[in-house]
């Protein structure tokens, strides 16, 4: 496994990797892995000839107000584990290389951007689109692998993908959980015991909803209801949304209907913590 | 010389082209070909394996109240010079191949577009810098042309590549002029001949302007109302701006120093046509 720090440096490496006709598969990651990124890491060894992990905390889709400051960073552990998960090359840039001096050029996707995590963040996502559209002109990437659990994040860089006409696919890759439900989240270090425990109940209200659907409740507004009551008995400090969505616009469905593929995003704070998951599903 | 209308179609045939490791070179257009166009061609030629030339009148980068509809377009005659130039490969789309119906993803270059032309076309710059991403992406060219008539234009595309780490070069070619001095627009159309005659003296006062500062005028102020008073002699509608900036950040100059890299750009309307020119200089 080789790490690069610097842009030329890795251009150079991955043009070599492109002339020999490899297969390149991309993994942009902020670090602190868990198993999450590690089953992005394993599925692109699979598909691809050549796997590039990038480490970067970006503070572009931090507002001043979060956690940049103190987000979880461990490079030397992290770099055991993508190189135990099949990774070839990291690029962990410092800031100046990324954003040097006097940066003026942003990307924005309208509409998906002020939605959900928007009305909280509303500076992220132009940060993740800038930062993404980034490293994928740095890596040129065939395929670029990300996780569910950011699934407005997936739903952005697809569509930003499409309008660009970026020569990539995109890869959404399923959550991936603690054996109690909770998602796989670098922030998850955050929790003291007592909220860790009552964070479960996050995965237990989707499932909770799930089954009503199953069981053919179509009205969104008794589902979120149920769900945010299982929620309630669980000491959050504040639950920022749960909602029900269109997967494609990501606008709030008033009524379920078959054949409806549809969002359960969610975003609770317990503590200062603040936790997002949700669920992807075709109404039957 | 063979004509996509398709993105699928010129992508396919592109990536044969790098596959055999032909070097591309790309001329984007707005079509209504004049010398100017003509000059990028050649020097792509020249230096490149493969000549694509896009010809897309790009909507996003006109203001409702601008000349989309009117402005001059000939494909036919265009399809024609193009080859004698020597260009390979035409990409013509049709407005819906660009911008699908749901296109929400757009690049901005803060600060750099919205001085200048920005002040007076608040979106444009806008419009051309996501439309040239995605022909870009598109064409995944090794070099792009633009002429230096844009000058604004190439400053804020060139600080985009640079920023968004695209893989490709920028290419400023010097701008084309009428015998008389006019440079070449296809705008220079809606001239009646008058005007045509009239708007001979942007040239003149960008010479006097350079001849000043030869002469160690290093006033801006001095050198704009000279020019300025030698362009109201010849019937201006308007004088949008006459300028001297730095050709790096386009910020006003105060005050010229030897070896100072500027621009003296300007725009004027005669009758309804708005012209632009310019010159880029270094003070000695």
């Amino acid at each position: 496994m080789i790490t690069f720090s610097q842009i030329p440096e890795i251009r150079l490496q991955l043009k070599a990797e492109r002339n020999a006709r490899h297969l390149v598969g991309f993994v942009p990651t902020m670090g602190f892995l868990h198993e999450g990124h590690l089953s992005l890491i394993k599925k692109a060894k699979q598909e691809n000839d050549i796997v590039v992990l990038s480490i970067f905390v970006n503070p572009t889709q931090f507002a001043p107000s979060e956690d940049l400051d103190r987000y979880p960073r461990d490079l030397q552990h992290d770099a055991l584990l993508a190189q135990q998960a099949g990774c070839d090359i990291v690029f962990v840039p410092p800031v100046d290389e990324m954003y040097p001096s006097g940066f003026l050029s942003y990307v924005t996707v309208n509409e998906l951007s002020t939605v959900l995590e928007g009305e909280f963040r509303p500076t992220h996502f132009k940060g993740v689109t800038t930062v993404v559209l980034k490293l994928l002109n740095i890596v040129q990437p065939d395929v670029a692998y990300f996780g569910q659990k950011d699934v407005q994040q997936s739903i952005i860089l697809k569509k930003m993908i499409a309008d660009l006409n970026l020569p990539v696919r995109i890869d959404v890759v399923p959550t991936i959980r603690e054996a109690d439900g909770l998602a796989m989240s670098s922030r998850n270090v955050y929790l003291d015991p007592g909220q860790r425990k009552n964070a479960t109940v996050l995965h237990r209200s989707l499932l909770l909803a799930e089954t009503n659907i199953a069981l053919g409740e179509h009205d969104p507004k008794k589902i979120v209801d149920a769900m945010t009551a299982m929620i309630l008995e669980h000491n959050p400090t504040q639950i920022d949304y749960v909602k029900i969505v269109d997967a494609q616009n990501l606008q709030e469905k008033h009524i379920l209907q078959s054949g409806d593929t549809i969002v359960l995003p969610l975003a609770v704070r317990f503590g200062a913590t603040r936790l997002i998951d949700n669920i992807i599903l075709t109404v039957k």
